[in-house]
């Protein structure tokens, strides 16, 4: 069940991509090229599938939310874009294809980033299916956790991190931020725009802080067994950058551990939806996930 | 009386610019003090007065759209930044002063551009002075006028012309987008925050696209003449960079000619507001400016 509805959720969204951000011709022809290469490379559009969920659980039609859902998928893949540049992470590759300026130049690549944060912020805006005071408290929340006190915020600390072993302190605040906060968005994102009371916001919250820690552990986990090898070349993991992970400081154990205490924990808070099925199934799921 | 008012408009933006990017203890201390380096270095202040100012001819408070003006500010400080970065344009200096990454590194430096833009769209979706519908309808405006389709066009436009000898339609349609399509959202975004009616829009538009080329056309102007060569070489000019500018194509009197028709064009589309004379004297400053 919730890999069917995760699958309908991520079709809604591949379709809305295409619809949003179509290949234009002439100059700007390859700025688009580039901003598509990176966002229609699949993924498991997990951010728009949160947004639109739980716009649904507070009484909204999930397609009202599709201008928001892809926002965020937007604002996420431009965030990837600019960490994998030479000045920032020097990743050759993301998803085992070629980042984008591997292919496209860093200039591009740059501007690639720039345009798909730019274009984020226009379609939310753009949209007239849902009233405005909830469109731009919705809006506002998701550039307050992708800016400098969320996404960006997180990934002036992972910088900072770099070459030293981190407190674990450290280490949670600066996953809360830099991939925590875009989870935050699209589940509190989603309840803003569906003008949910504050009960639900702060359930929506603690789901997303559970899942999203839980998330980068499995991750961790990932990168140093099974196929690791391999998939670690492929994807440019921190293990491969020598950066300090929950894995590398605390071993495979506590961390498997750890995963299976937050994944309860997500599971506790979507109970506060009286529909909150998918939500517990999706949370169970990817704890268990292997790529 | 322009530069009076002009100075009273500066002055606003820079106490709110303060006000929206205070300096930061920790960790983003370093990105924070990278966006304010930037941000609070000076420059005339042109988008934010000319959005004020049209937000007032249209029947508005000035203050009540500070926030948009600011926005659109940190919109043109971020695109200065990237243009700079050794990717782009590769400038080692800005506005007499050292460039972003020169003093911070090429990855903050990115960072900061990023947060500067996100921070643009969080500002003004978080405003409330304006009723959402027409805070909505500026900042879908400004979003288009910075993008694919604006001033990120122009960026890619430019990088595709370097080392060509530009048509007069291509130049014209780079600078259209590059420099020209902030200035639009300057001055059709204060009309659109008002709820001003399309005849006004029009006469907006208009304005914006003599004044910014008669801009563009004068700067080029400047970096030849005058103190040029120590101009040039402390601002990173275009000529400097080999690239071919209205000067360099056209000549110097042909240029004057221009920036003259251009001012009347503008001087005659503030002629449709009731109180147009800032807008008309400071068309006329900027054709005449040395600096």
């Amino acid at each position: 069940m919730p890999k069917e509805m995760l699958a309908r959720y991520a079709a809604m969204t591949e379709a809305a991509l295409e619809r949003f951000f179509p290949q234009e011709e002439g100059c700007a022809g390859r700025l688009t090229e580039a901003c598509r290469y990176s966002l229609l490379s699949g993924g498991k559009r997990l951010r728009p599938a949160l947004l639109m969920e739980f716009y649904r659980l507070c009484g909204g039609e999930p397609e009202d939310a599709i201008p928001f859902a892809c926002g965020l998928e937007m604002i996420h893949t431009y965030s990837l874009i600019h960490d994998d540049l030479p000045c920032m992470d020097n990743d050759d590759y993301r998803r085992g294809r070629l980042s984008n300026h591997k292919v496209y130049g860093e200039a591009v690549a740059t501007l690639a980033g720039d345009a798909l944060l730019n274009r984020a912020f226009e379609i939310m805006l753009s949209q007239t299916a849902v009233p405005a005071e909830r469109a731009m408290a919705a809006a506002a929340y998701i550039g307050r956790c992708s800016g400098v006190f969320g996404m960006i915020g997180g990934q002036i600390e992972d910088l900072s991190l770099e070459g030293k072993t981190p407190s674990e302190r450290e280490l949670l605040q600066m996953i809360s931020k830099k991939t925590g906060a875009l989870l935050r968005a699209a589940c509190v994102g989603g309840c803003l725009l569906a003008g949910a009371p504050q009960r639900s916001l702060a359930a929506a919250e603690q789901y997303a802080d559970a899942l999203g820690l839980a998330f980068q552990i499995r991750d961790d986990l990932l990168d140093v067994i099974g196929d690791a090898a391999a998939l670690g070349k492929a994807t440019g993991s921190d293990a491969a950058n020598h950066k300090s992970t929950f894995v590398s400081l605390y071993g495979q154990a506590a961390c498997r551990r750890r995963v299976d205490e937050l994944t309860a924990r997500a599971v506790d808070a979507a109970g506060d939806f009286a529909d909150g099925g998918f939500l517990q199934a999706l949370a169970k799921q990817l704890a268990g996930r292997n790529h």
